[in-house]
Formats: structure tokens, C-alpha cells, sequence
């Protein structure tokens, strides 16, 4: 786990990190959520729509945010204050590992937080989802 | 699940529902993303920065959005498109059980798709994350 303070971070710096999705994990959702929805849960409702196996809870994709914040960019002093995510293409079990991309691209002083963009990209370097997250910081001592 | 398709949705719908937040969802969205952030695993971490309870992480919080959309508005047809999140105020386990209301405040027939507005409350109405979600259309059949 990273753990830099607001000093120690200059605009430009990036993290990547490899992110699994599973059916274990699709499960584990499920029991979190409640969301029986069966574009995620019915692979016969998702091939109707047109889809080749279920689709992946864009939310479930979406957890690997609070792990880029939390662990990678700023890490141990992350306290989350937004999140703005766009999902391009579906995500499926078998587009596993994702590739998660973080970017600072803004720092404010006054407020002493920090502007993250980020992509995620399956494994075929397809962009799934991209958008940004404001991020302030704990004292981390 | 409802089944709204999106001729039958309104400008002002609304839908509310509880979402239980609990120890084994928090040990389940660890696993889920592996964020393993002190501030949501280490109660002495989190009372030194001024917090009474380990902080529910904010992208489980956030897991409730997926519900909002796949089961209430417009429930089985949702496809999400983008999602919007703000946490304004800390959420514990104590918080438990939290509410969660979402609006229709846009339709879009170009692209068929509408605009939510969700707030989420905890146990003590205090307002702790508020947002937007835009939604597709499945075919639904």
C-alpha cells in the first residue's frame, strides 16, 4: 500500500494495477447488492439482449476505484470525496484481468485534494470505463 | 424487480428501499477489491483520525446504485451509462440501515435513456451521498 502525503504528490503520477473479475466475485455482488438483475445473473436473459455471456455489475467493475484510491494513488491517507464513471463497452468474467490506470491531473491547494482520471481496459486493451475522482487526505499517522 | 419500459416512465418517478450495510459486506467487498485501506479495516487507524467505527467503504456504499437502477428504475431493462457519486458525510456500520431514494429529473427520447438523482440516507436521516445516474434502455423481452 502506497502512502503519499498531498506534499508528495506532483501532477503526471500514474499507477496501474491488474484488477480480477470472477464469477466468485459476480456472486459475492450479488449478496452485497441484492441487484438479481438478469442481464448480470441470466445468461439466457443476456444472450437475448445480445450479449455473449452475463454482463459484469458495472458497480462491481466500479469497486476497483475505491483499491486505486485506497491502496495505489494516494493509498493509506485516501479519504474519497467523488466519483464520475462513464462505462463504454460491457465487461464480461472472460474479459479478466482488468487493467486499471490512474492519472493525477490536478492538485488543489486550498483544499488539499487531489483530481485522479482513470480507464480501465479488459484484457484485450478494449477501454471499459473511464471518468475521475476527487480525493482528499487523511492526517495518516 | 420492476419492468418500467421507458414509455411508461414520468419526470418525478420515484422508488426508495432500505440497504443494509453490515461487517460481512465489508469483509465481502475485500474481497471483492481487495482495498485493504485502514481506515475501513483498522479500528485504532480509524479512531486516530477521528472516527468513532472502522469507515464503510465508499464504493460499497455506492453498491446500492446498482440495485436503484437494475431493480427499481427502471429495474429489469437497465443498462447504466454513467454514475455520478458525491459522499458527503461517513457511514458506519452503526449507520445501518440506509435509505435510498432515486428520481427520474430527465428523459432523453434521442438517445432513450433518463436521468436519475439519488440521495442516500443513513439511520439518523442525515443526508451521506448524493448523485446522478444516467440510463439505457434493454429490449426486455
Amino acid at each position: 500500500m502506497n502512502n503519499y502525503t498531498f506534499e508528495e504528490i506532483n501532477i503526471g503520477l500514474k499507477e496501474s494495477f491488474e484488477f480480477e473479475i470472477n464469477e466468485e466475485k459476480m456472486n459475492l455482488f450479488l449478496s452485497i447488492s441484492n441487484d438479481i438483475n438478469p442481464l448480470h445473473n441470466d445468461i439466457v436473459f443476456a444472450k437475448k439482449e445480445g450479449y455473449q455471456e452475463k454482463v459484469v455489475y458495472g458497480m462491481l467493475t466500479a469497486s476497483c476505484l475505491s483499491t486505486l484510491a485506497g491502496v495505489y494513488i494516494p493509498g493509506k491517507r485516501s479519504l474519497i470525496e467523488s466519483v464520475d464513471i462513464k462505462f463504454i463497452k460491457p465487461v464480461f468474467v472472460s474479459s479478466s484481468p482488468l487493467l486499471v490506470e490512474g492519472e493525477v491531473i490536478e492538485k488543489d491547494d486550498r483544499f488539499k485534494r487531489i483530481i485522479l482520471k482513470y480507464n480501465i481496459y479488459d484484457n484485450k486493451k478494449n477501454k471499459v470505463s473511464r471518468g475521475k475522482m476527487t480525493i482528499g487526505f487523511l492526517k495518516g499517522e
